[in-house]
């Protein structure tokens, strides 16, 4: 098959964008891909968002984008899955251009997370997990994930404060992102004091609703010039997989099926092992999915995910590098963006252009978005060419 | 390139389905398509949806529905353009089949519109067109037909009714069709006694709000056994354009450009010209769509579409068929199901399984499922093999 590459990025920094409307946002972040890209046109747009019906009431992003960004006429459809909404857009750009249907997709996560507060934003997240048996009982999304690490936390006597390492981990390596949210180290103790949010979900453990874009540019390789500028990164492995929404619904509530079908597969397409995989962007929303994430990719056995990140392993240098440019907890999470902005963030490394955070020898990248507990996941491995 | 063919299809009936959850719609669907399909196993699941987050608190539907038609597991997202939605559901599934990643696709359009009433309908309506500049001001999609269709009438010199034919057709064939909502014809005075919803868009220019769901079972050709009992039918070209949500952005607003660049891209994938037509599935949740809608593909000239109506073109043995089994005015607008029902009946025509309604040695069907209008168009060529 031949191979689709990521020929430009483009991402705004992520924070509460209040004097920037929806359609600016997005537009900035493609332009910035364009640039980068050198200004391939491409035929189609795929937008990965998860609110802007609810909480900018627009829907019908793709054709409005397009426009806006001055290419009225093309292709242009949302892709939408939750969480999992940009890493969704992603793949079906993926599909659209190995099809050799569409020569260049332009793929862009989008979301206006903080134009509206309380129990309207509230009521929008819930759209996310099963409405007619989760939500309408009051379960919110950050009770969801607290049952979770609750239970985890029970299971595999995990010490309390035993998940700070990935909020520490992600906030040490937001301090050189320029895109990210947060730029400030913490302290362990300014984790362990931090009042809770949903018991024993701490104010670290979650990560912030942001707004943010950030763009792809895909091609096919043999469509570029064998001059072009910039060093090229193949989508290697892509692959989704999903799961129940309801956790009462799962046989087992601590492993996430899907995360590990689906980077199984996408490692499976680029041919590669595990320990192959130079770093893993997972969707850090709650520390407890990245302890889940990890186990159910195979980088920790089951109820040791958290001692990847208690003995340093998910550091910059450590054995399995995360949230290396500050995963959703220091660089924010916009929603619908957040798989986007991980793709972008691991062209970078894959590019060697991650500056400070660089990891050695970045050759293969998985990264991972997820819609709710693991009801959706999208998996993708990035290979630097 | 490899045949991609819709080898089953399943429809619910269209109508107000107060008793019946946006799941369980789905999963009747799905339940016919597959039955229909022989049992194929579907690798991933698109869904065209439009208001299920705003009028169902409900998003995230792919993992949803995946889970509840007892497919956990499998890829799945949702595809949204507004009323194009099902439209583009189909295309997605067609490029993911087409490109080899996927083998056995499941396109299901679903929408819950009758749940809700009154202003939470018509704000959840107005999420699609442009919210800054045109939902604000207060123009409904149904305001913004009646200036398309004043101003049409204005310049064309269209008498008083001379639209009426849209909807009496779309009803006399919408009789035959145990799925339509609406299976009485109407008789011309009924037409012109009809209220205003919006002069000059009067209660028969406009169709109805509804809830159902349609599913379609795609995979590539060769992958079927020779044996398989269905009549194959091939999607031979598959194509996609965006405009501008608003109106005021454009040169000739009376004047749909994507829906003849998508039918164009369209009919020159299948090697066909517009004479080679059977039939065509039109966009007609207004009378001035299909006007529109008929002028831009080409069977008419710009400000005589109204004419193929009114000439008897449009019937079922007229020159060029439209709304088949109903349209949307007769069969109802399932919102982002809608383009899903198109490819389904036009499927049934293709079988020659239409019965009363049948198209006599109907051999390709056009379908083009709009967003707005035509800010999204998403035109197939369906094929009899």
């Amino acid at each position: 098959m031949t191979d689709v590459v990521i020929a430009g990025i483009g991402q705004t920094q992520v924070g509460e964008h209040w004097d920037i409307s929806l359609r600016d946002l997005a537009l900035r972040a493609i332009q910035a891909a364009q640039h980068d890209a050198g200004g391939l046109n491409p035929q189609a747009l795929y937008v990965g968002n998860m609110f802007a019906p609810n909480l900018s009431n627009q829907a019908h992003l793709g054709a409005l984008i397009a426009d806006y960004a001055g290419l009225t006429g093309i292709e242009a459809a949302t892709v939408e899955a939750a969480g999992a909404s940009g890493g969704a857009a992603l793949r079906q750009g993926y599909l659209a251009v190995a099809s050799g249907m569409v020569d260049v997709a332009l793929v862009v996560g989008i979301e206006k997370f903080t134009d509206k507060v309380g129990p309207e934003v509230e009521e929008a997240v819930s759209t996310t997990s099963d409405s007619d048996f989760e939500a309408v009982q009051g379960m919110t999304t950050t009770a969801q994930a607290a049952l979770l690490m609750k239970r985890y936390m029970h299971e595999h006597n995990v010490p309390a404060h035993g998940l700070a390492n990935f909020a520490l981990t992600a906030h040490a390596n937001g301090v050189a992102n320029k895109n990210a949210m947060f730029r400030k180290a913490i302290k362990p103790e300014t984790y362990s004091k931090a009042e809770m949010v949903s018991d024993p979900v701490n104010l670290f453990d979650v990560a912030p609703n942001a707004d943010g874009a950030a763009a792809l540019v895909l091609t096919r390789r043999e469509l570029l010039p064998s001059n072009f500028p910039n060093q090229l990164v193949k989508i290697a492995g892509s692959a989704a997989s999903s799961d129940t929404l309801a956790l009462h619904d799962r046989k087992d509530m601590l492993y996430f099926d899907t995360a590990q079908t689906s980077a199984g597969w996408a490692m499976k397409q680029a041919g590669i092992i595990l320990d192959q995989v130079s770093f893993f962007e997972y969707h850090d929303i709650f520390s407890i999915y990245a302890a889940l994430s990890l186990e159910a990719v195979g980088f920790a056995i089951k109820g040791k995910g958290w001692k990847l990140a208690e003995d340093g392993s998910i550091g910059l240098k450590g054995r399995i590098p995360c949230a290396t440019m500050g995963g959703m907890k220091a660089r924010g999470f916009p929603g619908g963006a957040s798989g986007v902005y991980q793709a972008a963030e691991a062209v970078t490394q894959l590019r060697g252009q991650a500056e400070a955070n660089q990891i050695a020898n970045a050759k293969y990248g998985l990264i991972q978005s997820l819609g709710g507990p693991a009801s959706t996941a999208v998996s993708h491995v990035l290979m630097a060419l």
